[in-house]
């Protein structure tokens, strides 16, 4: 269906835009039943599934100014996707429901569908249900199901001795927002990993085959997840910053804004990268060690508290 | 947790609000993993799941001064296991995302959340996840997951020589909602109706049983819903006004307010009653015959086209 130009969501209505939407999603052969009906019918292989929510509002979690509606598509998804990753998982299914303006483009509505696609489909995932609804402001709430082929990975397995390790771009989106909240559109790629970022979401399951002992995404910030490991597991972590390599671009925005460019690393999130415990020895290729893990509580940098902002609060 | 007095939600803080709110979803045997990880992992036991999800917005589909938190909740739950309800399943496992104002009481969050965990509780579902984050309107995002123990009943099952019928309380809820919008309280019963459905959750289940050709809920409204049977089906369908009695309660509010009092009924949602179709002496006990099922397209009310509002509009 070819929307008119301009149109905004009301112009079009709420079912000439569903129905412009749906073919948007393509469904895999898992899906028995898919979007229209009261519920999406999934066929599940192995007795189990993983399942995952997560709600994104303008203004807090994204701007329509700085990035499009097809980069707030693919983000949505990969916050979510990450998720399952973070478990050792394979996503198969996806919700998304989407509350805005009248006034909203529908155009915006569909390009954000057609990323939202796009980044389900590098993983080949389904989006199988939704809502479209009205609100102040513009809304997304995503849910997404999948499965393990091993045991899932938790983020309370990590024990004394582990070594920390990270996996995926890590403080690249920290930077890219950074720039964009100083007003400026360079360097072009930060800008671009914070609106579409590219989470390393084979290494997921890999890690869980390895034998990963904890995993989590770091989407609030590295030591922020480094935390939530240390109290789920019951044990202290201490972050290395020589075991950083601060990339070119974040030096340079450093740099710019009179910042420490490892801030953006230890601090950032948006990437989704992975961060996970393993016994010494069986870290995987690709992933890069970047601490240890004792017995005691807490998270230190060097052995020392850090100073700096370790993630995202929402209140 | 006890929280302080009048504390709103920036005053707690996410981390500590979750904290409270975690030990209200009591977790049922086939979870795995409940909320506090990545994701949740849930136990399946017939190798598929039903999957459904919804919106709810603060000034669009509740308001605080015309419910409590604890109605909010329930609400929001009852909405999503009927989704479950109409393809014959039963939901396990539901997850719920809450955006709010930094100034929102944390009480209502807590209350919220209480009857949401009621409500999911008169069906034996466990709430496994959510996400809190801060938006400038309420809104409440649920996903509901379940199982069928036989076939899903789609909405495009319908055949000629079917009935129509339907079970649970039918325009309660739009009476209480017309009652409150002209600023009364009165009566009493049907404002609790729209504050606290009552879906009949038990029905799904047997009509599937019974051999329900196809079934929906009745979200938006009654003619509404029997539109969206009848295309899926691509079929018509007639609703026959003499097949309703007219409930006491719904007189006098008609009375008051000068309206035909059958219009809460065939326009009227929110009550989530079901409407299914069966082949002629198929229909299970607690149902009541209210239409027939012919070739052709579109619904009639006595054959004729329907002048009333058939239901409800997003945009």
């Amino acid at each position: 269906m070819a929307l008119p130009p301009d149109a905004t969501v009301a112009d079009v209505g709420e079912f000439a835009l569903i129905d412009a939407l749906a073919p948007i999603f393509e469904q895999g052969e898992h899906v028995l039943v898919g979007p229209g009906d009261d519920a999406a019918v999934l066929r599940v292989r192995n007795g189990h599934v993983v399942v995952s929510t997560d709600l994104m509002v303008e203004g807090r979690h994204f701007r329509r100014d700085w990035a499009e509606a097809s980069d707030v598509g693919h983000r949505a998804a990969a916050q979510n996707l990450s998720d399952i990753n973070a478990m050792g998982g394979r996503a198969t299914s996806l919700t998304v429901g989407l509350a805005c303006p009248p006034d909203l483009p529908a155009q915006w509505a569909l390009d954000f569908a057609r990323g939202f696609a796009e980044e389900c489909a590098t993983v080949g995932a389904s989006v199988v249900g939704g809502d479209l609804t009205r609100a102040d402001q513009v809304m997304i709430a995503v849910t997404v199901i999948g499965s393990c082929t091993v045991s899932p990975v938790l983020r309370s397995g990590a024990e004394p001795g582990d070594v920390l390790a990270l996996t995926g771009r890590q403080g690249w989106a920290a930077g890219g927002l950074a720039v964009l909240g100083r007003g400026f559109r360079s360097p072009r790629v930060l800008v671009e990993a914070y609106r579409r970022p590219e989470p390393p979401y084979a290494a997921g399951s890999v890690a869980a085959e390895a034998g990963a002992t904890a995993m989590i995404d770091v989407s609030d910030g590295l030591l922020a997840e480094a935390r939530h490991l240390a109290e789920a597991s019951g044990v202290a972590i201490d972050v290395r910053r020589d075991a950083f390599e601060v990339p070119e671009p974040l030096v340079a925005v450093g740099g710019a804004l009179g910042a420490d460019p490892l801030g953006f690393i230890l601090g950032g999130g948006d990437d989704h990268a992975l961060l996970a415990t393993f016994p010494e020895g069986a870290v995987p290729a690709g992933w890069q060690v970047v601490g240890t893990v004792t017995a005691g509580s807490g998270v230190t940098v060097d052995g020392a508290d850090y100073e700096g902002p370790t993630g995202w609060t929402h209140f």
